[in-house]
């Protein structure tokens, strides 16, 4: 049986899930402020702080710190990725493939890969997910391979 | 010549770049409310936002967000990778070895590891790094191998 939580959505174990399984996200509109925001603290760079600096930059314009793009799409994995005990990743291959734009409204479209209960820890396993993050007119601005460490349901608790 | 920015920092392009050369970062201190703060906003979950709620998770204290140790890491990268024309990542591999806690003190060690000059465009190359980011103790937190677009200085520029 799948753990309920208090909000009552069902939290999915790794017995739950299968290859070829796919969450959708809510949306989220990126605003500018917050993306000039970000880039002050964590990736203070022209073209990501400054619309007048940022013209002569390899971007010519405003764009989000791929890492800002990255943080929306694990705000909206989260909602959407309904893991028992969290989402808890190990690591992950990302590419930007786009900018992300003020403005831009991105969704998250996540693919579970491959399933594999560790072979040391029955208690647990790994469970790859590609999560493609998308804009407004459906273009992929970024794509993440995520191993996340997923629990599993003991056999004396089914 | 480099470049010469307006602080008089030395630019480098990909002429300037060999590969084994490192650069190392200066230190930055994980405040426990920033912790907290950004994951609220990106990475919403128990072991991210509330040190009473995180007790009972794989965690079971408060730590990081990997995506927060991730912003860090491109923070003090800008402050230590004097490349010209910005730091300009196409992707990146990115693994989190052990969590980062309130109160850590990061740094950045990074090392080309790998410099392409683009076969097409004789303006630009594909250089890879590779940054680990330890803590107090010098153990790692974080490993990630990233793809930057970097300039070439032009033959008649030279």
């Amino acid at each position: 049986m799948s753990l309920q939580d208090t909000a009552g959505t069902t939290k999915l174990m790794l017995d739950d899930l299968h290859v070829g399984q796919v969450f959708r996200s809510e949306s989220y509109v990126m605003d500018v402020e917050k993306i000039k925001a970000f880039a002050l603290e964590f990736d203070p760079q022209p073209f990501h702080t400054d619309e007048a600096a940022s013209a002569g930059t390899f971007f010519g314009e405003l764009v989000a710190s791929g890492w800002h793009t990255a943080g929306v799409t694990m705000r909206l994995l989260v909602a959407s990725l309904p893991i028992s005990g969290g989402l808890i990743g190990a690591g992950a291959e990302i590419s930007w493939t786009r900018p992300t734009r003020p403005g831009d409204e991105l969704y998250v479209e996540s693919e579970i890969i491959e399933i594999r209960p560790s072979a040391k820890n029955p208690a647990r396993g790994m469970v790859t997910v590609r999560s493609i993050t998308k804009n407004q007119d459906g273009k992929t601005v970024q794509s993440i391979t995520s191993r996340m460490v997923v629990p599993r349901r003991l056999p004396d608790s089914v």
